[in-house]
Order: structure tokens, then C-alpha cells, then sequence
């Protein structure tokens, strides 16, 4: 096998390795030996290894930040733009964040060794479901190095190996946070080899991580639309992957118009660059003329420049006319599509065809329609007279996140630990044999 | 998009079609509106369709089994071999079990809507997760016409429309169940391209089913191995599959020898050819002396040829050497490979080195080691005391199974209705937004 074409087109600044497939393939084989040893790690060896992982990490503090203020210096002579060494930069508040983080999933329910529906079949045997890691995950991500501490946590918490792969940007950084999180997997009696960095910033070893399924269980993206459908593209593993957020408010004429208006507002304004942002709000002929000026006196006020269809604008002359691209739109900015509809058919089929199955809210007091809304749209999250904002690990209660799946197969929506675990079925007799 | 290359390489038969591609996206299109029909179809409505379909396959039984006879003769001219050729047989016992499927499938509790974990958040959300259908199911399978019924069947009472690619040699028998099955959609007033099943048998038309991700939600193939490699390799969405099983049976030193010998000699030879059948069985040396000749005894009335280590061969010398590829082996015949292990460390290498991941058992009074063997042993099932011959959808109390999958993500193990859904976010607010 060789790497693909695509991933390996860029500069090579490989830092002595010759061989990156080679070297992709040791860490692979490392990983897969690992995994065996963390799928009987108790809860106990994974809490101590994060308790000692921010020991670790608290005592090389000046290390770390030192690391990363160099990645910065580099940044910038490179020219990076404001927003990626934003990303890019650990002050002293995100640094403690990260300690932070490491106690809230030391803090959390392992979910490994669970056994669900255990129940006895008329044949003698009990059969039930054990919760289990994954195996081993690659994670490929981009320049914000606290992803390393985070990513590693959670693989470890569910009883996984990962191999992690972090922007150039960001590489020493995440090579003094890899030491922190060695040192404590280390002191907890753990391989060292349960959480590896890639070393190299060659580009080819992206495309052999994503092509080793002997040694690779799942790979998961996090990053640009492009680099995510690129890796689903050539991926030979499966990839749990988080694609766009076009998401949708309606407003049914039921609708309590005080509620309708929080709700609206906040989906749009509480932060624009986020997949959870509303992009395109529906709102049911019987309501629009007299909600639809509420809305934009409150929208004007943050600045929000409003597309609208034809019906829109007989009611928001202010308005710029939508076209077909707006509805399609995942602004990530401050603008918003709305749409005037006839009733929830309408909204759900214009959800339906131009929505991204990410998150979708009604806003209704009519029973029967939250429940026909719950019932048949067909994405992540469905909401009722809630904020599409709340679509988020923490806000559901997951207690951390290692990204927002819009697949549809094994993980969808928000994944904490359970998405990187799985289920094998247990069998326990007595010497029953099949007739 | 082009179909693949390997799946246009055959000869084409097509009957009158002459754009293959355009032919399968009319499939997509049409299989993912009925998808949203089917979405909120109650179960009144598909369990309706289900006996509707019942009564239009008893009525059309003659017509049925005509068609069925002309594959056969159509078979037999081609020179199919005698094992194909029963598969491909229908006769009036096959005919009783395939409406008696219907009915057991209709009994069956419907999974979708099923809301599991409903709990109240801080913010004052309620956050719980919904079971929904996938959408759009794509079945590829070989030349068992009973296959159209039993997948047609679980599609449809998880919610989901699907695109069903049978056997060409089939395709008569095929066609005729299709149509009682779209009669019976109609009669229940659901959609009829609810099921379609392909009506040409160009092999393009594979490469086109596997690659339509905006119309085809997951691929479920169910054939011989090089067929679902082929398939793995070549889509582009997702896919359940159901490779090879290379199962084990460890007979620890503590188990009861009866209990040991019931259970070897029933997972070797109560079938040969099916996937959870033992391929190889591991010894702990401590009961081999004893245990080994009664196995040997037992397995020889069966006609079971034996392959052994070094040291089954010094207990046993009747059995042939074993090299490596025998520890690889999926064997489907009566031969077993047999090694002499020093204790569970020995064995789970052995297992996790050599097997499929499929089903492994242990045989053993030791309570430790068998909590040892459930964590620690990597497979789709895992057993204690009982005969791998159980990991089976019927036996597991699925009711009804669509395939085995040796895949990690998403379903593993026997695939049942549970499977063919999956789980969404749903969000019950009174206007709450996010802080």
C-alpha cells in the first residue's frame, strides 16, 4: 500500500524519518498492542494515568507555554492569519483549562464493562451486551493544540490507543504535551504507547493512517469541510465524521411569540461560527406579519443582515431577496435566510432538501405537530421550543466531546465516550450446546 | 460518477435497459422519498403491509414456483453446481417458511420511536435519544430468492426503504415475490417503492448502488468473501459487513470435562458450513493428556479430521501436523485445528492473533478467568460454557437477523431490526436559550 496521491502532494518537512510508511506502520503495530492492554486497564489505572497526566502537565507548565510561544514566533513569520494563531495560542486561562478537562473525565462514568439486557433464551444461555472500546483511533486535527490533552483524555478514558495527529502549526506544542501525557500514562503503569503523536509533519502520513485497518479501528476527523471530505474520500477505515451545520428554526403559528423570538435570536446570535448556528429560519404565513418586524428590530440590533424569500420581503422590504444558494448557505456569519412557509409539511420538506441533518428546532404549543416534528426530521438533533445551540456534548450532558457526528451509523450528534466504545454480545451458560 | 470497473466487467444482460446509471438513480431518488413515507409509517401500517404481503404471496404461489422452476432449468442448462443450485431452489416447505417469516417478523416489537434516556439538563432542557430508521437500505446478495422476502421484510418494519440486488440467477423467482411484495405495500397504502428490487442484472448496476450516497444510507452485502471485500473497498457509504469467521473454543483446565466435550464436539460438528462453526481449538496443557483422547474418540465418529501442534501430536499421533495457515483457517469442513496452550494468556494471544473477531468461548469453572476471557477477548461474541454454534440472531432473541457483522462500528454481531435504526438527539425545551 502507499500513501495517497493527494496527502502526500505537499512539502515534505519530514524531521529525519526516510520511511514515513514505515514509521506510520511501527506506530500502528504499537498502538494495536496497546489497545490490549487498555481493554483491561481498570477505571482506577485510567483515573490515576489523567491524575498523573496533569501532574505532569502542571509541573512542565513553563515548558509547554515556552513550546508553544515558539510555534507562535513561527506562526507568524509564516504570515498564519489572526484567527489560526488565535487557535494556535495556550495563554495561561486556556493551559488551566486543560488541567481542568483532564479532571472532568477523570470525574466521568466509565462506560467500559457495562452489560446491557442480559436475559435468559429458552435454549439455557443468558445473552447480553458488553460496552468495550473501540481499539484504536486516529485523530486528525488541525492547529489548536489543547485538541492533544482532550483527545487523548477521552481515548483513554474509554479504554482505547489513539494515534493523534495535529496541525504543523502546532508541533511543539503538541510534542511537549505528548511528553506530559507519556510521562503519566508511565506513572500509572500504562503503555506509554496508548497515547502516540505523530512526529512527523510530512503530509504522507495522514494518507497512511487513514489506509491501516489492521492496525486503525476508526478515524476521526476534526477540521475544514474539505479536509474532512477529502479523508472520508481515501479513508480505507471507517471515519466518524462531522460535515455542515445548515440548521433550521421553525416557527409555527401556535407558536408563543415571546418564546419564538428568544429562541430565534439566540440560535442566530449567541455565536456565528459555530455548526449549531441557525442558519435559516422557517416561519409558518400566520404568524409572519406580525412576528416577522419583532425579529428584525432584534436582529438589526446585532448587526444581522436578513435574506429573505419573496414573502419575507413584502413584510421586511429591508430585507435582500434569497436565492436558491442562501437556503443551501452554512453562513458561519452573521446573516440569516428566512423563509416564509405554509404550515410544517412545507418547513419539513424545505428542511428535508436543503438542510444538512445536523440540528433542526420547531417552535410550537401544539402537541401534535412536536411530535410529527420529533418524529420526521431526519437529523442529529431535533428540538422543540429550544436553541439550536444547545446541540452540544457538554449542554446534553455527555461531560465532554470529541466532536458533533453527522453520520448516521454508529455515533450521530454530539460523541463523548459511548461513541468510542461499542457493543459485543456476552454469552453465559452452563454447558448448553445448540440443537 | 461512473460505475465501478470491476462491477461493469461482466457481460451484460441488461433487459431493455440501456442507461444502467440513470436506471439506479431513478432507484435512489425513488427509494429516498418513500424513505420519508416510511418514516412515519405506524406500526398498524407496516405490520398491515406485512400480512397484506402475506396473502398476495399465498395467492401467487403457483406463479411463484413457476418462476422459481424456470431459474432452475435455466440453472441447470447453465451448468450451476448442485450446492447453487439448492440454494436457489424454492419448494413448498421454503414457500411455508417464507410467509411464516412474515408473520414472525410482524410480531416482532417495533424499535423506531423507542425514546431512550429522557433526563432533565441545568438549563432546563430535556435531552433524550430517539430510535429512527437509517433511510435507505442497499442488500446485495447471491442466488437464495428467500433472501427478497426476509430483507424486504426487515426494512420495512425498522421504517427504512431499500433497494434489494439479488442473484441473476434468480431473477425470476425475484421478480415474481417483488411484485406480491410492492401489492402488498399498496394494499397497506404505503409506498410501493418502499422495496424495489433491480430488474437489471448488469453488474454495473452494483457499482452504481454502492456509490449514491445522497440516495443509499448504508450497503448491507450477504455473499462469499471476495464479493463484500470488493464491495468494502469500492463504496462509498457505509457498509455492514460479514467477513470471515475463524472461531475458537479454550478449554481451560478447570472446566468441567463433560461439559468441555459437549461443547467442542457441538461447535465443530452440529455444522459445518456456517460462520460460527469452531475452526480451531485451544487445550490448557494441564487437561490435554486426558481430555485430548476423548475429544479425538468423539470427533472421529463425526469424520472430523484433526490438525495439531507439537504437543496434540505427542497425546494425539493420529493427527496431521498443523502449520500456520491452519491457525488462519476457516476451514467449512470437517477438519479442526487443534493447540496445546499454557493456560489464558496463551489462548487470547492465540485468538487475538490468529481469529476473526467473530465468536470465541471459553469452557471453565473459574470464575476469574471467565470474567478475564468476556473483557478481554476482542469478538463480535464471546461465551462462557456454551457453544459458539449460539451466536445467531434467532438464538440471540432477535427474532429475525439480516446478517452477522464482524464490523466494530455501528451493529456487531447477529444484525437484527435494532441494526437497521439508529439514534437521534431529541431536545424538549419551553423556550430555554443558550447563556
Amino acid at each position: 500500500m502507499t500513501a495517497n496521491a493527494s496527502f502526500s502532494a505537499d512539502s515534505s518537512e519530514t524531521p529525519g524519518l526516510t520511511d514515513v510508511d514505515a514509521y506510520m506502520v511501527g506506530l500502528g503495530q504499537a498502538a494495536r498492542a496497546a489497545a490490549a492492554r487498555m481493554r483491561r486497564a481498570t477505571t482506577g489505572d485510567k483515573n490515576r494515568a489523567l491524575s498523573a497526566m496533569a501532574e505532569r502537565l502542571a509541573a512542565a507548565r513553563c515548558e509547554v507555554l515556552a513550546a508553544n510561544d515558539r510555534d507562535l514566533e513561527r506562526g507568524r513569520a509564516n504570515g498564519l492569519e489572526a484567527a489560526l494563531l488565535d487557535r494556535l495560542a495556550l495563554n495561561e486561562a486556556r493551559f488551566d483549562a486543560m488541567l481542568e478537562g483532564l479532571a472532568q473525565v477523570a470525574a466521568l462514568p466509565d462506560p467500559v464493562g457495562e452489560i446491557d439486557g442480559l436475559h435468559s433464551r429458552p435454549s439455557g444461555i443468558q445473552v447480553g451486551r458488553m460496552r468495550v472500546p473501540l481499539g484504536v483511533i486516529g485523530i486528525i486535527y488541525e492547529s489548536r493544540p489543547n485538541v492533544t490533552l482532550e483527545a487523548a483524555s477521552l481515548c483513554l478514558k474509554s479504554g482505547n490507543a489513539c494515534i493523534l495527529r495535529g496541525g504543523s502549526e502546532a508541533k511543539e506544542s503538541n510534542a511537549a504535551i505528548a511528553a506530559c501525557i507519556r510521562e503519566g500514562l508511565v506513572d500509572a503503569g500504562l503503555p506509554e504507547t496508548a497515547v502516540q503523536v505523530v512526529a512527523t509533519t510530512d503530509r504522507a502520513a495522514v494518507g497512511r493512517l487513514i489506509a491501516m485497518p489492521d492496525f486503525v479501528d476508526v478515524i476521526i476527523p476534526r477540521g475544514g469541510k474539505s479536509l474532512i471530505e477529502r479523508i472520508s474520500r481515501e479513508a480505507r477505515v471507517p471515519v466518524i465524521k462531522h460535515l455542515d451545520g445548515v440548521c433550521h428554526v421553525y416557527i409555527d403559528a401556535t407558536a408563543d411569540p415571546d418564546k419564538a423570538l428568544a429562541v430565534a435570536v439566540n440560535a442566530k446570535t449567541h455565536r456565528y461560527g459555530t455548526c449549531n448556528t441557525m442558519e435559516t429560519l422557517l416561519v409558518d404565513a400566520p404568524l409572519a406579519e406580525t412576528l416577522l418586524p419583532r425579529l428584525a428590530a432584534a436582529y438589526a440590533e446585532h448587526g444581522v443582515e436578513l435574506r429573505g424569500c419573496e414573502r419575507t420581503r413584502a413584510i421586511l422590504p429591508e430585507a435582500v431577496a434569497a436565492g436558491e444558494a442562501d437556503w443551501h448557505a452554512e453562513y458561519l456569519a452573521p446573516i440569516l435566510a428566512i423563509r416564509v412557509v405554509e404550515g410544517i409539511n412545507e418547513a419539513i420538506a424545505h428542511i428535508e432538501r436543503y438542510g444538512s441533518h445536523h440540528t433542526d428546532a420547531i417552535i410550537t404549543e401544539h402537541y401534535g405537530l412536536a411530535r410529527r416534528f420529533l418524529a420526521e426530521v431526519d437529523s442529529s438533533s431535533v428540538m422543540v421550543n429550544a436553541s439550536t445551540r444547545f446541540a452540544d456534548g457538554f449542554e446534553y450532558g455527555l461531560g465532554a466531546e470529541i466532536g458533533i457526528s453527522t453520520d448516521k451509523l454508529h455515533a450521530r450528534g454530539p460523541v463523548g465516550l459511548e461513541g468510542l466504545t461499542t457493543l459485543k454480545y456476552v454469552v453465559l451458560g452452563d454447558g448448553q450446546i445448540r440443537q
